[in-house]
C-alpha cells in the first residue's frame, strides 16, 4: 500500500515536471541565403527536451537534435539549402506522436542597400557615447516596471539617467556638425541588473534591445535614420561575459555554459599569458576564464553551444540592422581559437563589415599580437581586422605632458609610431583620447587648452581611425576613478537642464573654442582624402618639434587625392620657429600653406613659427 | 722653347709619379676549399694602377683587374676552383712586358679541430674585457715606437695603461675557475689612433693585432690555450666605422670608400628610421651614413668593392684563427642590406661559427627587428642570429630598483620576458647587466649587495646567453660618463698593483662574497642543462614575487638532461613567504629543494621563505 502510493505520488509528480513549455527560440528569426548553411536554434522552455522535434520545409534540414544537461533545452541542427526561400514554417514540438507546441519560424529576404553594413575605417570619425548618459528622448521608458532596477537618479553617477535610443535619435544633426561619420554607443542589448545597469556590459537579454532605451524597432530606426544622414553605426559587442540576471544563467543549459571554478576566481587581467610563449597553463586559465567581476559570469568559449550562440546573435544582429562596424569588448579575455573563428564566420557574412577589439595593453607588441594578419603572433593568426591603438595615446599624452628624452615627451609618439611595422596595417587601429574606462583628456591634460588643442590636432591627422568620447568636444572633465565620473550626462541633453551644450548659445566661450577646433578640423579631415586613407611620413624630432605629413602618392587616384597636410607638433613652453630644409622630400613644388584652423595663408614656408604647446595643421600649396 | 721645357717637365714628372710601389695585398693570403669560389684582393702601392697584373697557379684564375679612382690601388677578382690545392704562386705586376713588382700568394690548408669554431651559445657564460685594462702580461709593448699615440699614462682613463693579450693568457685559469666558458675582448686590431687609442674601435689596420696588444702570432695562441682550456673566443668586429689613422683614410682607393656628407655630418644614433615604415629618406639616410663621431669615418657599404673588403676580412680572421664567435658592433649603425648578405657568407663558410649584434635599442619589438629569422620586420630577414639583450637589462634593474605597479617593477621583467613571441628564438640573445659603455652593475644597484646578489642569480638563470662584464664580480663600480669611468684597471693585473684581486687573498671580504656567489652559482650553471638549453616557464608576480623555472621537457636527450631549477625573486625590502601551490605544472613529484648557492636542504617546499632583495635559485628534487 505504501509502495503502491510512492509510485504514484512519483507518477503525478513526473506528470507535473514535465508540463512543457516553450519560452524562446534563438535566434528568432534569420535569413534565407547566408553564407553558412548551418543554424544552431537554442530551444528554451520547461521540459522541453521530452518533446521530439519536427519541421518541414523546402531547403530546410533539421540535422540533428541536441539534447543537453539541462531537461529545459533543445538545440536544433539546421542546415539551409543556398535555394531555400524565405518564407514560414512551423517547428513542431511533438511528445507520443502529439503536438504538444509550436513555433513559426521565418527565413527572410536579406535586405540590400548600399548605407547597409558599409564599414568604419580609417575615412571616418568615431563619437563613442553611453547612451543613459547622453540625452533623454522619450522620458515614459526612464523607470520600466518589472525590471530590477527601479530607480531613476540624475545625482549619482551609479543609477540609471534616463538618455535613450530617441534621445540620441534627436542629437544625430548635432554630431553630423561636429563633423563625426559614425557612432559607436556602449551596449544598448537589456541589461536588467538590480544595481549600476546602466554601463551595458552585463547583458540579461542577447535579442532584446534595454527597455529603458527602446524597443528593438527603434534600434533599426535609429541605424537607418544615421544612415540617411551619413553616419554610420558601430555595435558595441561583449563576448567574454554576461550578467548574473541573464535568463539562461538562472536556468543554465548545461554547468559548462560558463567558466565554473571550485570557488570565484577573478580572472587575472594580465594579457602577458595569452601571447607568452614562456606562460603557464594556470596563469592563462586564470586570464580567460577567471570572471570579470562576480556579477558578470564568464562564458565558457570552448563549449560548441556557446560559440555558435554568440556567433549567431552578432550575425541577427548585423544582418537586421545593417550595422557597419563591431567593436569587440575586453578581447584578450576571450579564447583565442574561438575568436579566430568567431571573425572567420563573421567575416564570411559580411565582408564590408569592420571589427575591432578593445586591447588596453601596455606595448605596440602586445596590441600587434592580437590584430589579424600581423606576423609577430608566430603562425596564430587572429584574424582580428583593428584594435583600440592605447599605446598610442599615452604615447600622445607622454609628448604632450612629458619631458623631451631620448625615449619621453614627444620622442615617445615618434619611437611609437615607428612601431608601425609591427602591423599588417596601422591604419585599421582606432585612436583615441579617452574613452568610457578612462580618465577624461581635458583633465589628463591639466584643463590646458593649448594642449588640449595639440591633443585633438593629432587625434584627428594621426594615422588610424580616429575615435572622441562624447563631450570632450565640450571641455567634459574627470577621472576615472570611480569610472562614473567620466560618464556624466551632456548637458542639454534633459529638457530640464540649466544649459544646452549641444547649442553654441548654451556653450561658455571656452567650450565653443574647443568645440569649434574640433568641428573645423573634423569637418576638414572629412574633406581631406590625405587624412583619410593617405600615407604618413614622420621625421625625428628635433628643438622638441615632431613634424609629420599626411599625403597621396604619385598615382593615387583622383577620387582619393587630396591636399598633402604638413603636421608640426611643438612640445615646449616656448614658441619656436622651425626650419623645413629638411623635410624636403615631402615639400617639392610647394611654396606657401593654409593654417587649417585659423585660415591664415602662410606665404613663406622655409622658416615657420609654431607657438607654445601647439600642433599646427597646414595644407600646403 | 718654353712649351717644350713644359712637355720634358711633366715626361719626367710623370716618370716619378709613376714609380710603382707594391705596399700590401690583402687577405694576404687564403686558403683552398672555402665555399666561396671568390676572392677579391686588395692591392695598395704608389702607381700600381699603372701596371698589369698576371698569376698562374692550377685553379686559381684571375677574372678581373679593376682599377679605381686612385692610382695606388688594383682590385683583383680571382676564382678559386673547389679542388685547387694550397700551395705558394706569385702574382706579377708587368708594365711594358717587364716584371716591375712581385707578391708570392699562399693558398693554405684549413686547419680542423673539434675545438675551432664551436659556436657560443645558451650553453656559455661570456666574460667582456678590455684588453688594455685587464692584465698587463708584456711590459714591453706598453709604449711602441713609431706609433701615433706615445705615452702610457694609467692615472689617466684616456691613456693606455698597458694591459695586452699576454697578460689575458696569464688569467685564462682565473677565468676558467670563475665559471666563464667564453671570452670577449673588445677590439684586438691596430688602432694607431694619437688619443684614446685604447679602446679598439678605431682601427687602423684590419689585419694587425695592434702591437701594444701582441702579434698576430701572440694572437691565435690566445685563442688556442684557450680552447685548450675549454674556453671559447669571441672576436669584437666593426662593420661601421674605422679610426682616421687607418692606412687607406690617408690614401682612399676611391671617393665613395666611406660615406662623405658636404660638410661633418653626424649619425642621429636613432634606430627607429631603419624599421620605421613612415620613415623618410633623409633620416634613415642621416642614421647610416651619418660618422659615429668625427675621428671615425663611416664605411660606404655599398660600395661592393669595401663590401668584399670587409666580408673577407671577417672570413679571415675566423679561419686563421678558429674564433667561436663574432661580436658585431653598432649593428644598428650599417646598412641592412650589406649586413644581411654579409652573414649569409660568413654562415655559408662557418655554420657552426656564432653571430651577435650590438642593439642598444629600448623596446624588444626593435631588437626583434634585427635578429635572423624573426616575423616582424615583414619580410625583411637580417640574417643576424643574436643581438645583444639591453632591454631584458632595463628590465631587470627595473626589478631590483623600481617599485612594483602594473607595468612597473618586478612586472616590467615579467612582460619583457613575455615578449619572447618576438623572436625566432629568445635563447640567442646575450643578455648582461652592464658592459665597457654602460654605469657598473654594482653601482646601479646603489652597492647594494642583495640586489647586486639578486641580479647576478637573475643573469645566470635567465634564458639566453649571459655576458659578465670584467670586475663585475668584483664589485667594480662607477657610473659611465664619461664612459672611461667604467674601464678601470683590474687590480692585480699590473705587477705593481697594491692588491691582486685575481686571488682570494687580494679581494676584501665583500670582494670575496661577490665573488663566490658568481662562481658558485656560474660553475653549477656550467653543470646543469637545465639552466643552459632548458625551457623556461614563468608565472605572473604576486605580492612582490617573481617566480620561473628552468627545466628540460619529456623526451629530452640523456646529455641534456638535468636538474629543474626554481627561481623566485623577492622583489619588496621585506622576507616573505612564497605559497608554491600555484606552480604545480613544474612540481610535479617534487618535495625537496636545495638552495644551489648556501647549499641548504629545503626539506618541504609548499612553502618556501624568501629573504628580502632576494633571488633564491633551488634545485628541486
Amino acid at each position: 500500500m505504501r509502495k503502491l502510493f510512492i509510485v504514484l505520488f512519483f507518477t503525478l509528480l513526473s506528470g507535473l515536471v514535465n508540463a512543457q513549455k516553450l519560452e524562446r527560440i534563438e535566434p528568432m528569426f534569420w535569413w534565407a541565403g547566408m553564407s553558412n548553411p548551418k543554424l544552431q536554434l537554442l530551444v528554451h522552455g520547461a521540459n522541453i527536451a521530452s518533446t521530439d522535434v519536427q519541421l518541414s520545409y523546402p531547403g530546410v534540414k533539421l540535422i540533428k537534435v541536441n539534447k543537453v544537461e539541462s531537461p529545459n533545452y533543445l538545440f536544433l541542427d539546421l542546415e539551409i539549402a543556398a535555394d531555400a526561400k524565405a518564407g514560414k514554417f512551423p517547428i513542431e514540438f511533438v511528445q507520443g506522436g502529439k503536438r504538444k507546441l509550436q513555433y513559426t519560424y521565418e527565413l527572410k529576404n536579406r535586405e540590400s542597400s548600399p548605407t547597409r553594413i558599409q564599414g568604419v575605417t580609417n575615412k571616418d570619425l568615431i563619437y563613442l557615447l553611453m547612451p543613459d548618459r547622453f540625452a533623454n528622448g522619450d522620458p515614459k521608458n526612464d523607470v520600466v516596471k518589472g525590471m530590477r532596477e527601479t530607480k531613476l537618479n540624475r545625482d549619482s553617477m551609479y543609477y540609471r539617467h534616463g538618455g535613450d535610443i530617441q534621445g540620441l535619435i534627436n542629437k544625430l544633426d548635432y554630431l553630423k556638425d561636429l563633423g563625426v561619420t559614425s557612432i559607436w554607443i556602449t551596449p544598448e542589448i537589456e541589461n536588467d541588473m538590480p544595481l549600476v545597469s546602466y554601463h551595458g556590459y552585463a547583458a540579461t537579454d542577447h535579442y532584446k534591445i534595454d527597455p529603458r532605451y527602446g524597443t528593438l524597432a527603434l534600434y533599426k530606426t535609429y541605424v537607418d535614420k544615421a544612415h540617411e544622414k551619413g553616419l554610420k553605426i558601430v555595435k558595441d559587442i561583449v563576448h567574454n561575459h554576461m550578467g548574473t540576471g541573464h535568463w539562461f544563467y538562472t536556468d543554465l543549459p548545461m554547468k559548462d555554459w560558463v567558466n565554473q571554478w571550485p570557488a570565484y576566481t577573478q580572472t587575472s587581467y594580465r594579457d602577458e599569458p595569452v601571447m607568452d610563449p614562456h606562460t603557464s597553463e594556470a596563469d592563462k586559465k586564470k586570464m580567460l576564464d577567471g570572471w570579470f567581476v562576480p556579477s558578470m559570469p564568464d562564458f565558457n568559449h570552448r563549449n560548441p553551444f556557446v560559440q555558435n550562440y554568440i556567433t549567431q546573435n552578432h550575425i541577427w544582429w548585423v544582418e537586421y540592422a545593417g550595422i557597419d562596424g563591431l567593436r569587440l569588448d575586453t578581447y584578450p579575455y576571450n579564447d583565442p581559437d574561438y575568436m579566430k573563428d568567431w571573425a572567420q564566420k563573421i567575416k564570411a557574412e559580411f565582408p564590408t563589415l569592420s571589427i575591432f577589439g578593445e586591447t588596453l595593453v601596455h606595448t605596440a607588441a602586445a596590441q600587434a599580437y592580437f590584430t589579424g594578419g600581423n606576423t609577430v603572433s608566430r603562425g596564430f593568426d587572429t584574424e582580428l581586422p583593428g584594435i583600440t591603438d592605447a599605446v598610442i595615446k599615452n604615447a600622445i599624452y607622454e609628448a604632450l605632458n612629458g619631458k623631451s628624452g631620448w625615449t619621453d615627451g614627444i620622442f615617445r609618439l615618434y619611437a611609437t609610431v615607428a612601431q608601425d611595422f609591427l602591423y599588417q596595417d596601422a591604419n585599421r587601429n582606432v585612436i583615441f583620447m579617452d574613452n568610457h574606462d578612462m580618465s577624461r583628456f581635458y583633465s589628463m591634460v591639466n584643463e590646458d587648452i593649448d594642449k588640449y588643442k595639440s591633443g585633438m590636432a593629432l587625434l584627428l591627422t594621426m594615422r588610424g581611425i580616429p575615435q572622441l568620447y562624447y563631450g570632450t568636444e565640450i571641455l567634459m572633465k574627470n577621472y576615472s576613478n570611480p569610472d562614473g565620473l567620466v560618464r556624466s550626462d551632456f548637458s542639454g541633453g534633459w529638457p530640464a537642464d540649466k544649459s544646452d551644450k549641444f547649442t553654441a548659445a548654451g556653450r561658455t566661450p571656452k567650450e565653443n573654442e574647443a568645440f569649434n577646433f574640433v568641428k573645423t578640423l573634423a569637418n576638414y579631415r572629412k574633406n581631406n582624402p590625405a587624412l583619410q586613407t593617405g600615407k604618413l611620413m614622420q621625421f625625428v624630432p628635433e628643438n622638441d618639434m615632431y613634424t609629420y605629413f599626411r599625403y597621396q602618392p604619385e598615382g593615387t587616384v583622383d577620387s582619393d587625392r587630396g591636399k598633402t597636410v604638413m603636421v608640426i607638433v611643438n612640445a615646449d613652453d616656448t614658441a619656436k620657429n622651425l626650419e623645413t630644409s629638411r623635410f624636403a622630400e615631402r615639400m617639392v613644388n610647394v611654396s606657401s600653406a593654409t593654417n587649417v584652423i585659423s585660415g591664415e595663408k602662410l606665404n613663406t614656408i622655409k622658416t615657420i613659427a609654431v607657438p607654445a604647446k601647439t600642433t599646427l595643421v597646414l595644407e600646403l600649396n
